[in-house]
């Protein structure tokens, strides 16, 4: 399989690495936080403003496009590229994961798995083939094999039923991916499941690097387990995994889950937290999070985070951010986001140069202690 | 009284006029629309947005700012302009509209009038006077005097009753102003009322221009009556007013009805309607508004007007817009007052260059018989 990945530089006390990914869209520095944009938009932020931030790569979520407008109509508009006009990369979820999240009913059987819709309860069915079918009608830069998830707590007969499931797909994925591909350049990711056993993990690992994808996930984290446990298999998971090859953790995006994730040598994340909280009220800071609604803010004219480099942070001020929230103005959900994006964006850049300078955990505990220590016990 | 209004042309089939309004935070091309900012923010579209479509004015509403965050905030921030970060000048009004259609109580006496908060209940009260102090404190670049408003269907006495009080009201505002104007450079304009009887107006029209203030604008229209009457007493208010200061009509934002007002002689609008019905589904275009929810434009590759030059329709299609809109998005309001604001600009700069043309009516001609005459039929 073709290399898709460099490394550029490895932390000496840590398995942190910094490094690029080269996807039909251009090339991703690496690690990368990627914004989810759900429904071919991140939410109330522009392309343009994703363009002006720096990101290279979003994501996009394949079960809602699957559903709405549905992928010929995407196909149709020359894939999610010709749909958005973003021109960065685009990564696509199986939609796996939104069937077991988001759906009323679903059933999983060998050859896929059959789902009504959350919009109008009509029923669709997704096989492995139709998950690569679908991607590939996005154009999408980065896709992913259906997968089947486990919740935290799942037996061990589960986790290995899912598993099983899992690497069957995968390779059926693979197939479908080289003899249909033609002319299109997207990468297929598989995925590690296996829950919270370590044989499982082993033996997923084993199956999914055996298949030589261009890119691995490592699914079935942050599911409803704690931080210890989360980091635990994170660090066990990711450290059986190929180093040339690109390592994705699915759906995280707070501060303290990605330096967990990058310590351990992953390369991407992705998540709607940061635009979910903005909506919500919820601005980070070098200091920790601050609930924009709370009174003392009402007259304060600095920036969000005095730090911040960004045009909103350059611009606007504590006082016209609370007063939009107030509002409930859109313009402030438009600029929240563009805010906390832009943080987690700066963030990276900081994580990847602490690295190349080999201090990646002095840079992590410093950020920690600000992020954690100075909480103004800020709550939306 | 300082004379802020420079005519440039007219044109000599009827009373349209171009020319420019030098104000504070620069000059003002006119005829021109500008859009409305009720909580110091245009709905859904950013400051940088504004001045990238080319606008050099904009509307804050005095009620809603004066009920939250409160003018002594605004003042701290900076006034607008501080609190804000627009660049460009801001026109407030009196708040008095507002009191009359948004409060759920209101009771209007010699010295003004009292009210209550549509927001949470509580009372208040604004008087000529708190009108002016509101609004310099606000550093409004054109700021409007407390007036008194009639419905259609007004008797002559109560026409008259509210008549009176206006010009009474216009008096103790300038007297205020210029009591208390130290640095402050906004300028006044009166308001003329008379409702629906051309004694009435004639008389409110005389006593206004009077008072020499800087600009003068026509109340009292668009509250009820038909498109005929409003323009017949639009006309007739305009033909009363001096030539040498800026005519302005509030609240109209439809390209027909603003077409009239050009025609005869007005030469500032503003209105809700281009960001509010684009919020609705509702999209300008020169061969009449669509409304992008109809199945028809689904699979709709093309731009929402293949004409317009604006960012939104060199960018994105039909299609997109739809899917956006069906799906609840943010980036829909987005794009879709951005297009409409843009829309209107480009027809005040048609309509500018009609008039140096001396083609205006024949502009306003072909113009209405696309806008109106090839309806898709659509409505939100």
């Amino acid at each position: 399989m073709q290399n898709i990945f460099t490394k550029l530089s490895s932390d000496p006390g840590c398995n942190a690495r910094t490094g690029y990914i080269d996807l039909p869209h251009g090339r991703v520095q690496t690690p990368v936080f990627m914004p989810v944009g759900t429904n071919a938009t991140v939410k109330a932020v522009s392309k343009d403003s994703l363009e002006t931030i720096g990101f290279t790569i979003i994501l996009a979520n394949t079960y809602h496009l699957f559903l709405r407008p549905g992928h010929e109509l995407i196909r149709q508009a020359g894939g999610l590229h010709g749909f958005t006009g973003w021109k960065g990369n685009f990564l696509t979820d199986s939609g796996g994961f939104q069937v077991f999240s988001l759906a009323p009913f679903r059933k999983v059987h060998d050859n896929g798995v059959k789902f009504q819709s959350h919009i109008d309860g009509s029923k669709h069915e997704l096989s492995p083939e139709l998950a690569v079918d679908v991607q590939m009608a996005f154009g999408s830069d980065v896709f992913m094999q259906l997968d089947v998830c486990t919740e935290f707590g799942a037996t061990e007969k589960q986790s290995l039923k899912a598993l099983e499931l899992t690497t069957a797909w995968a390779k059926r994925s693979k197939d479908r991916w080289e003899n249909t591909r033609d002319g299109f350049d997207g990468k297929l990711f598989g995925i590690v499941q296996g829950n919270f056993y370590r044989d499982l993990r082993k033996r997923s690992a084993a199956e999914i690097s055996e298949l030589d994808l261009p890119g691995i996930a490592i699914g079935g984290l942050s599911v409803g387990e704690s931080f210890p446990v989360f980091e635990e298999y994170l660090a066990f998971t990711a450290s059986l995994l190929p180093t040339d090859k690109p390592r994705y953790v699915m759906g995280i995006g707070t501060p303290d889950y990605m330096l967990a994730a990058v310590e351990h040598g992953v390369d991407m994340f992705d998540c709607v937290y940061p635009t979910r909280t903005a909506r919500n009220g919820l601005l980070f800071t070098a200091d920790g999070p601050i609930a924009i609604k709370h009174a003392k803010h009402a007259s304060d004219f600095s920036a969000v985070d005095a730090e911040c480099p960004c045009a909103v942070c350059k611009q606007y001020t504590r006082a016209y951010l609370r007063h939009l929230y107030k509002c409930d103005e859109i313009l402030f959900s438009m600029l929240a986001s563009y805010h906390n994006l832009a943080f987690l964006h700066a963030l990276m850049h900081g994580i990847r140069n602490s690295i190349e300078a080999g201090r990646f955990l002095e840079y992590k505990r410093s950020f920690l202690s600000r992020y954690q220590g100075k909480k103004e016990g800020d709550t939306v």
